[in-house]
């Protein structure tokens, strides 16, 4: 089953270096979620050939600019396309507030229904479910409410093992009930175990988007079971002083968590525009987590 | 007295063909103001090397979000860059609450004072003046309360003739009377005319931005005087119809405007998301007006 991560944008605060505010496109077997949406995410969407009638869900971490003042204009984009579809947006209650005052005063009535679910601020919380996959919140910890989210596949069911079934001519009617381990009697009386039949199924995967946030450890207890971790990496470690004033997470710190928490692959993005080179900040998280990547835009990530 | 215009957005609704909506900035005698602000005008100063602390003076004119969603990230990027001195901006007076609610769920206490200038939006009137210049606002006929924007030279006082004064040593203390046309009297008493000791000034020229409108002729009485004319030219003239029901502009009706009102230079822009190609906008509105330039995004026109 598809599941990547394509990054619209990367940089922290302001645009700069032809870097964009964050946001991110997650496929999970064909479906378009997307996370946070700074200013130009629509116009990254063009540049990286991302449709905007793909996308369903939005997920909006806080409302510091760098991560929702692009929704606004991507919505708007939606209506003017012909969209007519459900969209599911989920962030802090006060976004609606922020979009219905500009439909408003644009005199914007919206072709389609936006189905808005306010995340909750102070506790985890599974905020949508559907065949494939979960999507739960975290409580981050930043100068304003942040929640970080986590997208993980479901449990599938075991898989046939088509040579033996085909051996024993089991109908393929049964096959169902095989993959929930359902043992099959032949016609002569035997028992087949079910579990013999069938093969595990594939360990469900899961990404983790952690938005702007201090490192303090809090919410690391959500990232157990996580394979791709995204973590914001503002500032490199020399500046950790800098990185908790701000509410903020230095590269180095955002390897520590990886390697704790030792998950497969760790993305690091958000970065300050005193980085004009990333380098550096990549390698500062390599020398503690050799599975790190900078979320340069543009880039595909399998999870 | 430099006066010129730098495009940074040209494309109606949505951004499209790397068409950003709707932003230019004036340079006035080195004293830049923007008017509009569509989405990704950041990203568009940027890259077109215009800094953000130049900017003093910015200019909405209606609430459509491809003429203002830009602005909350413009001025927060200001704010994270360390801005002190007032922002003067001027737009419908609902700006200002979609600007106070995003700033207090972002908890942004903005660094410096920006000084909203609320534009009526049923009757023209003088918004600004400076040594230099002035700035009127006239009413468009669009979907939602819409304003034009003319910017004016002053006259200036009479220019010295440097060979002349100099020939009969006049004081430079008297120089500024003599701008004023007061004569000058010698030692033998004998008088000469200012008016023959200096030159007629420079003739003042002005900028007029006509946003969204539909070309019905109720403000053209404003372009008079107007040497360079920006005009919103959304569509072809076979999309008549469709150009009156959204309240817009044919490349035809813009050049026809122009050619009535004897200005020096039309600029045609807002282009919509159907025209890859724009050549067809421009020959159909040189047509009729020869000089006629597409408003393309980094390309700067004198005034």
């Amino acid at each position: 089953m598809k599941f990547e991560v394509t990054i619209l944008g990367s940089s922290s605060a302001t645009p700069i270096f032809n870097r964009n505010p964050s946001s991110q496109v997650l496929n999970i077997n064909e479906k378009f979620l997307m996370i946070d949406c700074g200013e130009g995410t629509q116009q990254q969407m063009l540049r990286f050939g991302i449709k905007y009638h793909k996308i369903d869900h939005i997920f909006i971490s806080h409302l510091h600019g760098d991560h929702f003042f692009g929704l606004i204009g991507l919505l708007s984009s939606m209506h003017l396309n012909g969209r007519s579809k459900t969209l599911y947006l989920f962030g802090p209650p006060e976004l609606q507030e922020i979009l219905d005052l500009q439909f408003k005063h644009s005199n914007t009535i919206l072709k389609f229904p936006i189905d808005f679910f306010a995340t909750q601020v102070n506790q985890a919380e599974i905020i949508l479910e559907t065949n494939d996959f979960f999507v739960e919140t975290f409580v981050l910890n930043h100068r304003i409410p942040c929640t970080g989210f986590k997208f993980l596949q479901k449990l599938k069911l075991r898989k046939i093992r088509k040579e033996m079934v085909n051996e024993l001519e089991i109908p393929a009617s049964y096959y169902p009930l095989l993959k929930r381990v359902i043992d099959f009697v032949d016609k002569e009386g035997k028992t087949h175990k079910a579990f013999d039949l069938t093969a595990d199924p594939d360990v469900p995967r899961a990404y983790a988007y952690c938005s702007d946030t201090v490192a303090d450890g809090s919410y690391i207890q959500h990232l157990k079971d996580v394979d791709t971790l995204y973590h914001e990496s503002t500032f490199m470690h020399d500046m950790q002083d800098r990185a908790k004033e701000t509410f903020h997470t230095t590269s180095l710190e955002a390897a520590q968590i990886a390697n704790d928490m030792n998950v497969s692959k760790l993305l690091i993005g958000h970065f300050s525009a005193r980085y004009r080179d990333l380098t550096p900040l990549l390698l500062e998280a390599r020398s503690v987590f050799e599975e790190t990547f900078l979320a340069n835009e543009g880039e595909t990530f399998m999870i």
